[in-house]
């Protein structure tokens, strides 16, 4: 397997255009999957690794998904200053636990004008449940929805073993909001180094 | 040369992860080039003819442009309901002139935050300035800056003969915004049926 290069996590503005791939397979990769479970909508085939950006695996993968970093669509600048100040990057040597979350939301998210999809963002905490995990839980945002994917966001949350147990309780918070009633399709990847 | 496809106006909701290739070349295209002027920085090269969409000339273009429609990212649901209300579809047949105005936006405005972005949008009265040339100028709006391409958006607009001196008009307004201030390179291609 390859070594996980450390990679800080992008700066908001910087979207660079880079179609980012994550390619679920059985030959080889940055992380060894442990679990794949459906919370919404249908299962991802089982695999051994996920392989993250160029290069890597030889052979066909299981699945493919593939995203990109861009600008935010809601976060405002007191909000960005707040994650920015207490948020680490990602490949710390301490964290050996990721999660991939590829999300979908249905329809009637996307049928809505930005200021009433950011009421909900608001109304549901999204940004001060995330703060309450930071730095412990670094968290990257991809957008795959312009790309003809089959998920909109694959969301990338890496953390050490102790905090595990913080992360699913992040996750048990988020899922009970106003915003994750329009999730339709969710499934849960579980990573180690 | 095809015949214009009909295509009503996408509504804000249907990303459909098309990606949309705009083919400058000279053999053939739905579209003939008026002119090309470069407004702000490089210049695109010079052809004779603008093919929108898969299929159509057979040779190597002179440039290629790519991007997607996807759910705009400002525009609020009173703003929305405002131009729904007074926009008309693409490909009327009184519409024989359009204009591709292919823009990207510089550093300063990516590092910004939503809501920063949005208060400029707002200042420079970008929804209230276009809901002047509706229904007479139909607009539509590309994105392309997370596909790495060279710009950041494809706008293109479609108006009749008689209403080429008001979309003159429209572009000054617009070019004298803060908005625009953040634009560093615009490119304005000119096309008749």
């Amino acid at each position: 397997m390859s070594t996980v290069v450390d990679r800080p996590i992008r700066p908001e503005g910087a979207a660079t255009g880079e179609r980012v791939p994550f390619r679920a397979n059985d030959d080889s990769g940055q992380w060894r999957i442990q679990t794949i479970s459906a919370i919404t909508g249908p299962e991802l085939p089982a695999a051994r690794y996920l392989h993250i950006g160029d290069g890597g695996p030889q052979h066909d993968p299981v699945w493919t998904l593939s995203a990109f970093v861009s600008n935010l669509r809601y976060t405002t600048a007191l909000e960005r200053k707040a994650l920015q100040e207490r948020q680490a990057g990602l490949g710390r040597a301490v964290t050996h636990h990721a999660v991939l979350i590829p999300i979908r939301k249905n329809p009637a998210w996307w049928s809505m004008a930005q200021d009433e999809r950011r009421e909900i963002y608001t109304r549901s905490d999204h940004t001060p449940i995330g703060l309450d995990y930071l730095p412990a839980i670094a968290r990257q945002l991809h957008h795959c929805r312009d790309l003809g994917e089959p998920f909109d966001f694959l969301t990338w949350f890496e953390f050490a073993d102790s905090e595990a147990d913080r992360f699913r309780e992040l996750l048990v918070r988020l899922r009970a909001t106003e915003e994750w009633s329009y999730v339709d399709h969710e499934v849960e990847v579980w990573l180690t180094r």
